[in-house]
């Protein structure tokens, strides 16, 4: 049994940092998804996530947003499909750019903010989200979580998918998260999130919020970068997962792995 | 003998047109500097350029500038070293994928407006042009006049070189040009443009402002794609070297020849 | 009887030039919306919009829009309601300072594109609108049309409203707007146009898509700067409203009206 | 004996936070320079520092800078006296409005960073930002080095000048600062940094780098918030200046005092 852990990073901005625990939390990481300049991150800020990635073999993917910086990507926007598929072709190609400078495959592609959430159940985005991914004509992995939108037109298109899941987020009984608005979306404890972590990779289940069962596929799992004590649960996460035996490991893709770590944390 | 003709391309942004002539210049072109996004452009305009270069079989560059939009990258902008190259990696990236989106190679790299004036002559904004344009990894070619810093900085680097030179510009005794606020500087006849292109090809030298000759090294002329009539004066270039018996053709790049034309004008 | 004829103004941007013909439209206007540098325009830009409409005796108003540049305002997104009001009083007071410096009042405000389209139906973007307007502390008019959710936020706040027709699109039997996609939703002949403005003004009518007859209010009736020969157009309608007796002037503003022409066109 | 402290605040944008201090520095000061959205700042927060100014009786003046976010304004640029004189007229009209909604005066207007710099050197650029100043039409102070550029330029204009010193940097014998790159011109210790402006504000004179004395005039002592510990710092300060018999209050401006705290810190 093996799974991945990815959160999104390189957020900081101009003079501005989020996340500046990236140093702490990168350690505890499989995949890191890497903000490309339009929600978050500036050329700088994808030159040192990229190189702290491949500090500590962990593997780099493309974080693509909407063009709103000051809404840091979490309004929807009415673009059109050609749009998103422009839009994020462009991302892409400019973490290509820092990736091979880097000397680091550039292995995924993930949606941020309100681009995931809207390519979660609205297909056209979602296929225009897949469209951006493969014009750059390079094979790379969409993170999305089983039973989206943005899974099915990944399929549909031949586009590797790693299925997400969300340890510290609770589950309807449909599957679908629910939303941070309603109490107890969230859960903090690291103990719960990491005992939920084990029961997703061991079983494929989550307990969801009504107290039954619910079948969710899982090849990485999401660590909120933004979350006050991320490097805790994030360690919590892999501990817990080495104790029930699951290698955490980054998801395979066509690029290629990450190289070995360069340094230890 | 042997010469490429470049133009700056890709300058529209939204729902502003610039150079609408575009279609009509581009088949005059050998090669396109098309903007990425920072100074001008963006990723409609930047999918639109390339597929139209590719249509005619012109070699694509990635035409990097400062990033303001509202002054047209033409304003001084005293960024560091590290800021210019990394500014200049992430365009490059960007460009880079819409060129793999329609299969053709990206060949080289030029400044753009105010990061050109500078790179010039200021040996430190030129080795941090050359520098972001090293950091890709690819092999690319820098457009640059010879005998400028950025031609400097390129040959120290390894960088090959396409020597810029202007048909359409005064060149001062010792082979700068005359700045175009200076009366005469600008040259619109396009017979006496054409007569200087060939000149500048079959002799290697540009007659001075002050009736003298100044020796200038050419790979590749300018054609200023914003002058009204760009497309005429580029087309009377053309027609005067091919009379001379000069060949207009892509400058060679180890990215790779553009592919053939995939339509007639 | 009497009119205003209004147009979106100062929407150029940098080097990029959009409604060249400003110049030659102004003079058949008497109240232009000018953008603010959130959608289009710049402080140049609105120097110079300001100026010109001061030279024709034009009434200014703000033409409030969403921070979308690349997509020129007309794609939704989905800001707060506090996101909305906050970002109009913003470009409410940017254009305040021009019209400071030019010595006219600001009159007026009108949503720019995606955001008029969503303030026309939805309530909470409507009163976020007009919230943006009351918070500014001063009394300008609004300008929307009769029976938007606009309108209905504007009167529950007190704030007065000049109802905008258009003599150049097809009204629904329900008195709304036929949207641009369908055929025949937008009327080019300056002569049938014309003789819809006369309708509109003498007998608050228009003949409706259907062929019957729609009451629509009206205290402005809006000239669409880009549409090509726009000022043929709006010298039809002044021509026509002329010959019907009916004064064209700018509606009246509690801010005050604009100075006299300082110049004839 | 008067003085006035003033600090850059509202400089956070979008999800980004700077100075997060702001509610702890605030009660400290007596003017504030609220960032304009140029180089920092967007309408959320420069209504929350506004309204953070009024409620501990702060007087707010606009903060203007060059359109550079990532950046900071830091960069010079090189704008013309028009680009920068409509720049400030922009950013101060975009401030003004959230002063009218929350019923202060806009009282002072300060350069920001590479705008500043520039500012106290080059004549061209000191009377492009006081033009803008001026263009605004209403009564403002500029806050400025005395023996600087820009306070010539505001006494030629008839522009109240508050003269700005700071006590937390070190002096050159000629009366400039000295470059934060030096060692020693920064000054952290709070004693010290007391010390310093109590001695400016009484004896109008400060240690300069050599160990001699430099006259300086001072109207305004600077905090910088983004100093670890501006809190502390500013407290620092008024305590020594409380105890020298220094009355810590706004400086006067022609647009009135700022009204008294609505609450207590």
């Amino acid at each position: 049994m093996r799974v991945d852990i990815n959160s999104d990073m390189g957020e900081s901005f101009g003079p501005y940092r989020i996340g500046a625990e990236s140093g702490r939390l990168m350690p505890h990481l499989t995949s890191a998804n890497v903000a490309c300049g339009f929600h978050a991150g500036d050329p700088r800020v994808m030159r040192d996530t990229v190189r702290l990635a491949r500090a500590f073999g962990v593997g780099v993917g493309a974080h693509v947003g909407f063009p709103d910086r000051v809404g840091f990507g979490r309004r929807a926007m009415a673009l059109s499909g050609e749009e998103i598929a422009t839009d994020v072709l462009y991302q892409i190609g400019a973490l290509y750019a820092f990736c091979r400078e880097a000397g680091v495959p550039l292995r995924h592609v993930k949606a941020h903010g309100a681009l995931y959430n809207l390519a979660e159940r609205d297909e056209a985005v979602a296929r225009a989200l897949v469209e951006g991914v493969t014009r750059f004509g390079a094979p790379l992995v969409l993170v999305a979580p089983e039973g989206s939108a943005m899974a099915q037109a990944a399929r549909a298109a031949g586009v590797p998918l790693a299925r997400e899941a969300f340890a510290d987020r609770a589950y309807r009984p449909d599957g679908t998260l629910m939303p941070r608005r309603e109490p107890g979306s969230v859960i903090t404890d690291p103990g719960e999130v990491a005992r939920r972590a084990v029961r997703l990779v061991t079983e494929g289940t989550v307990e969801s919020a009504g107290g039954g069962t619910v079948a969710v596929g899982v090849d990485t799992i999401c660590v909120h970068g933004d979350t006050p004590g991320a490097e805790v649960l994030a360690a919590a996460i892999r501990q817990a997962l080495a104790q029930a035996g699951v290698e955490v490991a980054p998801f395979p893709s066509p690029a290629g792995d990450p190289p070995p770590p360069s340094q230890v944390a």
